[in-house]
């Protein structure tokens, strides 16, 4: 079955203490759009302006990913810049400049409206609900957020919390939004905020699932070298949700694998800048990284 | 088969934002060996002053802990006390007082010089090096340490570290140690310094064990309130050994087993102060725990 995934279409600066990596393709649309790409038919909502490069259009064709609600308008790209520190675990916003994600509705065409798997990608909750409106019967929804949107939209993602059936946040985050520092507390507050499944990222401590079958412990894929964290949380989610849409079966009974599939594309998104690494990755070496995960944890 | 541990006994007074416990029974060795003592008959290498209370003389030998190595001599215990924040994760050393500790010269009996598990936990690395030097043939040795004797004791640290089986430290003394913020990395370069096996605690996210036969990646228990984590790792390192020296078989067969039975061990030591939880508890709750760390895995 198809994924529609709504989130930020952006041109990213990546600095580094070792390179300089202008206008990279990212936004949490493109990195979870490609990640999903690998496992099912995928949707793209987003903007872009006529300063989008063709190569990178061009990228998501060829990851098959849907295009009809990918409006191109005049202005300029979302244009996030960053740069890391030494160990890879700190980074700084340099500067943000929205250009046309400014006046930025989605539209869904008609034949997008009966997609089953929604993925509300890292956005303003205003434009996930507006997304989710469209959606006649999803048969899966999950919301991923940012801190931003717990300090200047929290009203709004509260609503859109009793709208999903599960909802990604790291653990700081978590920590934020139900002033706890005990995971399992925190996990239990989130769960009375409507989600069925909430989903904790830890970075590289991986994540925690907490479901009404309980909880499951996943690891992150342990990498030697993490060139760039940057869009490592919405490849998770991709990768995650496009495993589901690839499954027969009930969600409760392929969301664990789901998650560690989601590990393993992670892993490969950090392995480059942008989407340079994870482009090259193939379902193979994806299934691969999935089998060293369960020899990893298995006792 | 049983276990030897040589390790700090101390009076750890320890104070919360909620409560003050002053002269709790504490110090690596009590932790370790109360933990390994579910699993094994299990011998403490310690010394207490004429101040220790016949209350934790009387704990020990609940948990039918050997006492002939345990030396009681004239002077006081060695005391510790803390404070931690509210969060329970950052602690601060309020005072420490060696007293009898400073003059410590660990004697084996000839009855202990055969027992072949043997768990050097924290305590200066010349006391480890001296217990060690007098087992005669140990089928298993695991050292534990922290960052104090990195600062002051690293040559004799280094040296230990050829000595042994195995290695356990922290993930920021991993870091200290090898001057590496990647976990592969630093475990790498950590096999290069002699350990076969080596297990990297990391608190609440678990423990990652590194050995020829690749990575292991264990999860902590999650518990809903950490009452005090003072003895956790002392607690995990414990349960380990004395799980392993409770099995046949080889120690490779064992170890991802032996590692989770610390886990769950270690858990019961976070929900009480000092050993107030962990001595109540049972072999079977701790199996349920480690049934419940199965469930929280599997995928």
């Amino acid at each position: 079955m198809s994924v529609i995934v709504v989130g930020s279409t952006a041109l990213d600066s990546i600095k580094t203490p070792k390179s300089s990596n202008p206008r990279l393709l990212g936004g949490s649309a493109s990195h979870a759009c490609v990640a999903a790409s690998f496992f099912a038919k995928t949707n793209l909502v987003g903007i872009v302006g006529n300063d989008f490069p063709s190569r990178y259009l061009n990228l998501y064709q060829r990851h098959k990913i849907g295009l009809e609600a990918l409006q191109r308008v005049p202005g300029k790209t979302f244009h996030w810049s960053g740069e890391y520190e030494v160990n890879m675990n700190n980074r700084r916003t340099l500067a943000t400049e929205l250009g046309v994600f400014e006046t930025f509705t989605p539209e869904l065409p008609e034949s997008l409206r009966d997609v089953p798997y929604v993925l509300l990608a890292n956005i303003a909750p205003e434009l996930q609900h507006h997304v989710l409106d469209q959606i006649r019967k999803p048969k899966f929804v999950i919301a991923d957020t940012m801190d931003l949107w717990l300090n200047i939209a929290l009203e709004s993602l509260l609503k859109l919390l009793r709208r999903v059936d599960a909802f990604v946040l790291n653990d700081s985050e978590a920590r934020q939004l139900t002033k706890e520092d005990n995971l399992p507390a925190a996990l239990r507050k989130i769960h009375r905020l409507g989600p069925k499944y909430v989903i904790v990222k830890k970075g590289e401590h991986g994540s925690v699932l907490s479901s009404p079958a309980g909880l499951f412990v996943a690891p992150a894929f342990p990498l030697r070298k993490v060139v760039d964290p940057t869009g490592a949380g919405d490849s998770f989610v991709g990768g995650l949700i496009g495993y589901l849409a690839s499954r027969t079966g009930s969600i409760d009974s392929n969301l664990r694998r789901a998650i560690v599939h989601g590990s393993a594309v992670a892993s490969f998104c950090c392995e480059g800048f942008g989407l340079n690494r994870i482009t090259k990755t193939t379902r193979p070496a994806i299934a691969e990284r999935v089998r060293a995960l369960e020899k990893m944890t298995c006792f």
